[in-house]
């Protein structure tokens, strides 16, 4: 690695102990506790995409590598009332995906989740962490993103909003990457279709086949931040939803024996730190955020 | 569970989140960068105890999960000067382990490590770190620790150190056990056998067969807090302690191109989270420590 390589590299993970930092400090002052990650579990995310699986044995039983944890997150909040994690995330995606700039097949999300919050709840709470983030770096990084030639702006709270269907229909199927090239700030995608989503994903009750979801997409073409929304968490409706899905009730055992007895309703989301470190570092790709990146298809320690 | 369970729960999770803001706040002043924690590699710690391993195969190459990140520490030198991260560690720990009490198979680590520094230095960061936590928690969970039973000491610093030759002499094999159930404040071994430990931890260059190394014990009967060192950096060194332990090279082989290129001199130590938990709530067993905890031979979500 040439030496002008390597300061750029150290600028880039110092800014990202720093947003790890604000991220930690702004949930602690809102009197969210952080819990420990969960690596191993027979029950994680199935996603709504092809992935291969991990599976694991440990002492003769089937385990998997978090692919999110958004079941242990419903589950944290039977005793907490706001959690956050910083959790390492595998997904062994498709090897198209190695080219993207945005897929490493390991990375660590901020995952974060409210007892009896709406959408609009975490919907706020993430403008202000971002917010607060973007100040952070641009304050105490200003040598750092000078060397990285980034200027950063500073977007104001609310964001803008667009309705998935409205997106569609402006832009068609592509219509994250478009909007994400047109704007100058992070703009909100809500209310996805049920039949796009996981089936934890909460449905309208007003609005059947509307979730009450959002996506956050950076500006200036980084593409999607995160995703989240409220929950379903009734056992009749989560049961249904995974059948409606065409997945088996039975992978998801444990977790529907826990909804059985009681999940309280909530909503949360879950950021990419690689991905958000990309956009606050304004990189090319992914794999510079990160000392290990892991590229979907390569070797890497 | 019952409601006074919950309760319980409740105050030892606050707790444990309490614990992790101190050291990562004590760390940051200190100017350390918070790196990401590995998941899957091909190189991780070998450990000097019989383990079942963990194979992932990842676009048909063979991975595993972390069981520490000292090779990933001492590589991240090569960027920068003074690195932690929260890295969880999976340790498929054999079933006699699963009623010690101090065994999760899956844990959390504070893991750090220091470019150019020596034993003593990470020796007194961890004095202080730890003197760090234990005044917030005293000062900010008074409740909690009242409905736990706990009556928590605040140790004198330099905390007390046996060497290894001295402490078998005296103590016989359970000498670890001895040592803390008959004291009242941490006690540190110093200087074990190079025969007793992993490849990595460097050799006294005055006293061959001694180790530059350390393990701090928790007073009370807590046992084991953590194990550190100063480490082998140099390639022939390092290879020959692989061949003198029975191990092979090609098991390590990205660690060994690395460390012919350039590996700097260091020292550093990971300590369990949960265990360290476990110790400041007065806890009997390490399960009463997390919300998922993954015993030895159980299903655990």
């Amino acid at each position: 690695m040439k030496s002008e390589d390597i300061e750029k590299l150290k600028g880039v993970l110092k800014i990202q102990s720093d947003i790890r930092k604000t991220l930690g400090e702004e949930l602690r002052k809102k009197d969210f506790i952080e819990i420990s990650s969960v690596i191993l579990s027979p029950i994680t995310d199935p996603l709504n995409h092809p992935i291969a699986p991990t599976n694991i044995n440990c002492y003769g039983k089937k385990y998997s590598i978090t692919q999110s944890m958004i079941f242990h997150k419903q589950i944290a909040l039977r005793t907490l009332e706001k959690i956050f994690a910083f959790s390492p995330n595998v997904r062994l995606e498709s090897l198209e995906r190695k080219n993207t700039g945005r897929h490493l097949f390991e990375f660590t999300q901020l995952d974060l989740e409210i007892k009896d919050a709406k959408r609009e709840d975490v919907m706020k709470l993430c403008e202000e962490l971002f917010i607060s983030v973007i100040k952070s770096v641009k304050k105490n990084f200003k040598k750092e993103l000078r060397i990285l030639g980034r200027e950063l702006t500073l977007p104001k709270a609310p964001f803008k909003q667009i309705k998935y269907k409205d997106a569609y229909q402006k832009y068609g199927e592509e219509f994250e990457q478009i909007i994400s090239k047109t704007h100058k700030e992070p703009v909100w995608i809500v209310d996805f279709p049920l039949t796009n989503r996981e089936f934890y994903d909460g449905e309208d009750p007003k609005r059947p086949g509307v979730l009450r979801d959002m996506d956050l997409i950076y500006p200036e073409g980084y593409g999607e931040a995160l995703s989240g929304g409220e929950r379903e968490y009734k056992y009749d409706r989560i049961k249904q939803r995974i059948l409606k899905k065409g997945q088996k009730p039975s992978q998801f055992k444990e977790y529907l024996t826990l909804a059985k007895d009681d999940l309280p309703p909530s909503a949360g989301f879950g950021i990419g730190i690689e991905r958000l470190t990309r956009y606050i570092c304004g990189l090319k790709r992914i794999e510079e955020t990160t000392l290990f990146p892991k590229i979907p298809g390569k070797r890497c320690i």
